[in-house]
């Protein structure tokens, strides 16, 4: 059972308390990514606290789960070969309890892509994060229609957020200009980022694996997600105020996840749309 | 029929409103492409304005031969598999009339490497690209021998790419200190660059992926790669001015990819030798 | 026979040399490497003036082989048709007598990278190197035991690296706060360095490569394996000088390696402990 919460004081201590504990433990997170996003994340995961272990061999996967305090399932160049070791790392995550982060990267492009998260779905994730289009191209048309609610209408996505949620009990974060954490109680939005974030290549990826480093730390999956789409957000923020464009971007993103101090988290732009969510749903 | 382009004037204002469009319609670069290189040609296209889209899969290759503006095949890390998943995808791109840049990392210092270039060639390419040695091995050393004429005998790779600009109908371009873009009716060449260049990784498989990108936006695919090759050799030389040494060039590289504007492209080092070309053929 | 360095003045004009020739001959280093470390380790190397190869497919080792300077294998993504390359690899250049270098990443983490390191170990390397955990990985606890003697107690993993360099025959490099250099006659420490280099990918990855590189100029691998170690080390002393987070360090880094001059190695932090050796084994 998640507990809501109900200030912005509140989220901040709490991610700025998660954070600390997050640099004390250093989680090991195993990762079965894609080739373009792999050396990011690692970058990423270390700069931000945790330890990244790359590894997809069937072989190793019983025991690198033994180790493993998150799982990241990333599809982004996924084949046959790779499919295989994400499902065999799942079902040991499953059994172990262990939480399993799913990135959809290009769900919706090719049914390949679109059907293997749909089994991983049913398998049992504890989260999926993907943009919106990713995140719509797993529900059927016909269920967005139903699913459109008259305050939210605008966002089809949230919609199909929603039905997945609820369809799959996992938690579902949208990223984008404005990013959402749908469970099946309750709704929240964060804005903090930079435009910058679509102008490199492995962002999304990265969130993705920061997610999995906060669900290691604390058993609350939902206050995990968002504290890491704040945190990695806020990175973000900071990384852009000297960055000249995409490729000075990343490297403050790196140098800024590292420097990231209790501070940089006052005035959270959050907010909690819990009684919109269950008077619509 | 290619039209050749007479002035720097005008290839010049044709390369501004090809980048203007580029950044535009952000046309999908489906690539296949080495391990070394996915990250780093990822952020190229993204910083230029175009989509990059990883993906081998062979189940997946027709969905996304759809939805792609143009095919990038890369060597650099080849086996059979993906060596497969190439001629796959390649099979896709003749039939639907999509660009192929064919990136022969590597050709000639293996037989691998060079039978699955000339492979790739005898399916069909829509241009090649590589430094003077790759393309020097995909021809016999007597043709070479024979191709030599007298303006141009400095340059062996000149008269290989000539050659197999002609037994394969294809565009050959030499990148190097000067880059040469070579067809069966016009050669250019543009002496825009750095030697800093030389000492980073994916540098090579880069410059492909942009050829791909401006062949996406122009069907007159020699402009296309003339385009290509000033816009990520001015982007170099602006990298350049603040480079401490490799690894600031290539991140100022990818801020200047995404900063470039008309006026960087005035005075362009090119030299037009239809006259010679014709001559000596 | 290796012959003992016995002057930090010595091991510098000796550094300087063989960097020199480094940047002057460009030795092609041939990597079966992990995907996360691909393009970091290329870098590294064209940084430091080598020239990198990655390639992997069992049809062209051969050919590679014999271009080759040096060969690095490292298990960080290993899996059974990356270990059958290595394994290739391995036999061609015993058979050319070709330096090795092997970073077993992860051993001790799983059987499958434990054995494999073994089974390379067993079928002969140049060098080896990890950090404390890799090398005690790969001795049974009850050699660690007998194998403490008095003076350096403290540290159990050179006691596993003297095992190690004796049972196999080759020089073990353990990398940490201070870099230890063992082979059957001799211990050296080199205690250059930057906390930065924990919070970055591929460091270790890099510097095994970085020791291939020097393994290419002198055949005293002992002597090339300080001087890659101390090289490695100052230019991350350099680059923490002016990096404000691990993504301006690897950007430094690689620009470092770049500008080394020789004044850069004075005063060098090496200590030599082959009398306590011969004393203690």
């Amino acid at each position: 059972m998640q507990t809501a919460l109900n200030s912005s004081n509140q989220i901040s201590a709490a991610l700025i308390h998660d954070l600390k504990q997050l640099r004390k433990t250093s989680p090991l997170i195993h990762n079965i990514t894609n080739y373009v996003a792999m050396s990011v994340v690692a970058n990423v995961l270390l700069a931000l606290g945790a330890s990244p272990l790359m590894a997809h061999a069937p072989e190793e996967l019983a025991e690198i789960n033994k180790i493993a305090n998150a799982l990241v399932l990333n599809i982004g160049t996924l084949d046959q070969d790779w499919i295989n070791s994400m499902r065999s790392a799942q079902q040991l995550a499953l059994k172990n309890k262990l939480p399993i982060i799913l990135d959809p990267v290009g769900s919706g492009a090719t049914q390949l892509r679109t059907n293997t998260v749909k089994d991983f779905l049913q398998q049992g994730v504890t989260l999926i994060r993907g943009n919106s289009s990713e995140i719509l191209s797993l529900v059927d048309a016909s269920f967005i229609t139903k699913g459109v609610d008259s305050t939210l209408s605008s966002d089809l996505a949230l919609s199909a957020a929603k039905l997945i949620a609820k369809q799959y009990q996992c938690i579902v974060v949208i990223s984008g200009a404005t990013d959402w954490i749908v469970d099946q109680q309750q709704i929240v939005t964060q804005k903090h980022g930079s435009p910058w974030f679509t102008k490199a290549t492995a962002m999304g990826c990265s969130v993705s694996a920061v997610i999995a480093a906060f669900t290691a730390i604390n058993s609350n999956y939902f206050q995990a997600a968002l504290n890491a789409m704040i945190t990695f957000s806020i990175a973000g923020e900071l990384a852009e105020k000297s960055a000249k464009g995409p490729g000075s971007f990343v490297v403050n993103l790196l140098d800024e996840l590292f420097l990231l101090e209790p501070h940089h988290f006052q005035q959270l732009k959050i907010e909690n749309y819990n009684d919109e969510f269950e008077k619509n749903l």
